[in-house]
């Protein structure tokens, strides 16, 4: 059994009896029942996640996973695809908008290599190479990536995670830099949702209408010549995907697997969390929603999956950037649950209902 | 003149001017145009509001103000009055909601008693007292409080803000305790806003239907027997306001007075804003909208002072707690602002339109 499998197995369900206990403790803290709302929940998950009573997130970490892919010489992408590997630079040097977001909120960053199509020159710890191949392939062509490389991506998000692990991980964000890699995101919802291609297709980065109209017919076309099976998540990936894309899929699995909260970002990180998804539904009871997209095609993944977002700030840049401020969310809440006081052992008077 | 009429007088515009030349800065960093959304519409306001290019937040502090109200002797709330001062206690000992998420976000909380219908028994250095009165006086029967009362509370919140600013504040969030304070709350958003009673009335800390329904009618009879002027916010708040709704309207006046910015946190802080706001409409520019609170009232009066809240939580608690949520989002706009690489600093690619 390869390692995905593996991986896969080792997904189980959530503890809902704690979630329960965790309820009824969350409703004698010092405030009216509920009046904490979505931070309330948030809490809750986390202990049925982690199985422990009173969690802590002291160690929180980002993956950022960065990928090139062949499609970008069809023009649909407002940037040259040399900026992934500059911004890869950017983030090991610190001058990203994930990294200013990860220090805000006391985030370790990891940044990936799984498919940058040049070579870096940049050597540092924060960087790891897990390269697949210089790129994918132009799925206008064909296939982006054959299934082995497809399921080789997903195995080095697993083998990422496992790393990391060690060095501890108490709750993990998602983050991706690709250029040209909304276009794989929107082709993967598309198959995957049985949405039209227009409905799931946003401005990326920022492109003009005539980019965007190409971007479409580039996305038709690919589906048309390559027959992405919507039954098989891998065979989508391989054929209308992208490296960082499995490789995120990768990290959602091995997260559940070994029971860690884990959150989306934008729309690409979500996308991975579709493939996730379509190999094992329950990762989903591990995920957490962190904002809410411009990316058009975000929205219906989020409903496919049934996670609510808990930001909407009109964001749309990747990177793990909406991860960080929902990892902030999340550790408020469970802060909530574990520090609060108790109506008993902070002498206040009960809801004259409950008397 | 007196220190409200001073302190109104002080309000001036913010800089727009400054706010354009941030925009253009913004565009120059490490990420497409505008990708990071609201939280460079947080970064630009601060710099407005602030006139420095590179505010720093790093003295966050939250106001807790608490004031009871004689309304309560009509039975318009699920908990008894008691609990105002038991939590004021529990803010100073540290096991309130609004302490775990002040912590959470590196703020100072200090706790004002400005109206608490009992001495408060416990002295530190966290609780300031500016009592204007042993709780108000029951709205259904007469006036809440004088005319020079209700003046009196608004320049204890004035005071509060000019002894804290003396020891360092650099963006400020508001919060309120005190059991009944939503009903004087929807009394003057009806009179304001000029919508029936019914419509900006909420459940409070969890009241059942038949508290809700003698709330109501609680509120139409306040309204009708001292029938407060909808012109004048004095008037109002002293018809049927409370004395933490005036010191939080002070507090927000002075805030943009000094050109610091200041958050609101629910239902209750909202109304002091639009107590400030009604008294002087430029104080807007100062102020951020934290949260959308499950209280039906908080729409009403966001909409008529032109804010848009940051976050949807289903969250109702008050004590400040919005406010947390709401400055730790605006700290990580100001940080993208002026931690970011640009693309020239980080030798990165720019967008292709603008090559």
């Amino acid at each position: 059994m390869g390692k995905l499998e593996e991986t896969i197995k080792k997904v189980g369900p959530i503890d809902e009896k704690l979630m329960g206990e965790t309820q009824r403790r969350l409703d004698n803290l010092t405030k009216p029942k509920g009046s904490l709302g979505r931070l309330e929940e948030l809490a809750k998950k986390v202990v049925g996640i982690t199985g422990e009573n009173n969690p802590s997130l002291k160690n929180k970490v980002i993956f950022t996973m960065a990928g090139d892919h062949g499609v970008v010489v069809e023009g649909v992408s407002a940037f040259p695809q040399e900026v992934t590997p500059q911004m890869v630079c950017n983030f090991i040097r610190g001058g990203a908008g994930i990294n200013v977001l990860a220090l805000h909120i006391g985030a370790k960053v990891v940044v990936i290599d799984i498919g940058v199509a040049s070579e870096l020159k940049i050597k540092n710890e924060k960087l790891k190479i897990k390269k697949i191949s210089y790129g994918t392939k132009n799925m206008a062509k064909g296939p982006a990536m054959t299934r082995e490389e497809a399921i080789k991506s997903i195995e080095a998000g697993i083998e990422v995670f496992e790393e990391e692990y060690k060095k501890g991980i108490d709750i993990l964000g998602l983050g991706d830099m690709g250029i040209g890699n909304t276009t794989p995101s929107s082709a993967i919802t598309a198959v995957i949702t049985g949405r039209p291609v227009e409905e799931v297709t946003g401005r990326g980065t920022g492109i003009n209408d005539g980019i965007f109209e190409n971007k479409i017919k580039v996305m038709k076309r690919a589906i048309k010549l390559n027959r992405p099976n919507p039954k098989d998540p891998v065979d989508i990936l391989a054929k209308v995907g992208g490296f960082e894309i499995g490789g995120l899929a990768g990290s959602f699995l091995a997260a559940a697997a070994h029971k860690i909260p884990v959150v989306t970002d934008g729309f690409i990180v979500t996308v991975g969390a579709l493939i996730a998804f379509e190999l094992e539904p329950k990762v989903k009871d591990y995920i957490f929603a962190s904002h809410s997209s411009v990316e058009v095609g975000h929205q219906a993944i989020l409903e496919r999956m049934g996670l609510q977002p808990l930001l909407d700030l009109d964001m749309r840049l990747g990177e793990g950037t909406g991860a960080c401020l929902g990892i902030s969310l999340i550790e408020a809440g469970v802060k909530i649950l574990t520090q609060m006081a108790t109506f008993e052992s902070a002498e206040v008077s009960k809801n004259l209902d409950e008397k």
